[in-house]
């Protein structure tokens, strides 16, 4: 039997805005459009090496894909999927650390995903209009006995941390708190960083990264 | 300045199950790989000519989803891509005719899509339970001055065609009624159909496929 999902709009929680998702899946699209294009010119060359290489570097970034659909989250999942997107229009690279999956995260998912978005939106923000040369986030996500730690790390370029500054994830934190987490933003000297913790429940520590 | 679409949750109206989406992207990108992985073979085993006719008939089946990414209503757009993975799971093959983009239907987004999803749920369940050796749906979308036409066609084996009848459509068409519009199934000796009327905007009629 199928199971259409579809009709139980509001189960779950909260939900993601439709249109940022049905982008996420345009654009993989697009983007697979693409190098099915680069491969054809490629093979009508006569260069099966530079295929070779081309379907590597391709599928390597696909699999970078495959931990954030396997977050046991769904809004967090959607969350990132999104924020990838929207690094990409700004040109700016995420690299993904991500050690766990969410899967015993405690506090709920549509918070989890209000949290990520705010987070990503932010560090996405900095980045776009602060002039680095470097347009590239550091993305962690590891796991403790007892809670999750998420870090968006980027480089701050002199003169500008003041400006970010002004803003250190108060509403998200207060949000956050009411669960026992945490969320804030630390700008050093060349390095910025937003953080969250999120608590986990007890249980055994599986180190995966699936 | 980026927009982080997410924190409007609900804009737009009603939203999608998140989790049917994010399990297309999931597919997609499955699809991806595994085409990468035939592509790579083809390459080793230097098989330019299966190369590029794979190729070809990759780009076809992708290129058949622009025009479902391209609908103008995003729940529309969600229905079509959730209806297509769920038909994939059935092994049903969904042959595509859409003539038209929705642009100026007047019933509101989520309703359209709640009517779509209850189509595409009643065919694909009666072609997967029916035993029908040919699996295969034709998707007819088409528009006339007044109206879109939405119909789901599926040939019917000898002796089902009472089980099918019993269900009507009757919810979905009191729903459409509401706003002028229409919905029924009709079930022939061969060939069954799913209908929806879709009442459109008065205004130039511009033959389409985008």
């Amino acid at each position: 039997m199928i199971i259409m999902n579809l009709q139980g709009f509001l189960r779950g929680g909260k939900l993601m805005e439709l249109k940022a998702l049905l982008e996420v899946i345009q654009v993989q699209r697009h983007d697979f459009m693409n190098h099915l294009q680069v491969i054809s010119g490629l093979v009508q060359m006569n260069k099966p090496d530079r295929v070779r290489d081309y379907i590597r570097e391709v599928s390597r970034e696909i699999e970078c894909l495959g931990k954030i659909i396997h977050l046991k989250v769904p809004e967090a999942t959607a969350a990132f999927l999104v924020a990838h997107n929207e690094a990409a229009k700004e040109q700016i690279e995420l690299a993904y650390r991500l050690q766990c999956n969410l899967a015993h995260c405690t506090i709920p998912g549509p918070e989890i995903g209000y949290a990520l978005e705010e987070a990503f939106s932010r560090a996405i923000g900095y980045l776009a209009s602060c002039g680095s040369p470097e347009r590239r986030l550091e993305v962690h996500l590891q796991e403790s006995q007892q809670r999750y730690t998420f870090r968006l790390v980027f480089s701050v370029p002199a003169g500008c941390a003041v400006v970010a500054a002004g803003d250190k994830m108060t509403g998200v934190h207060e949000k956050l708190a009411a669960y026992g987490g945490k969320a804030g933003l630390v700008m050093g000297q060349s390095e910025g960083e937003i953080f969250l913790v999120l608590p986990r429940r007890a249980s055994e520590l599986v180190q995966s990264g699936t």
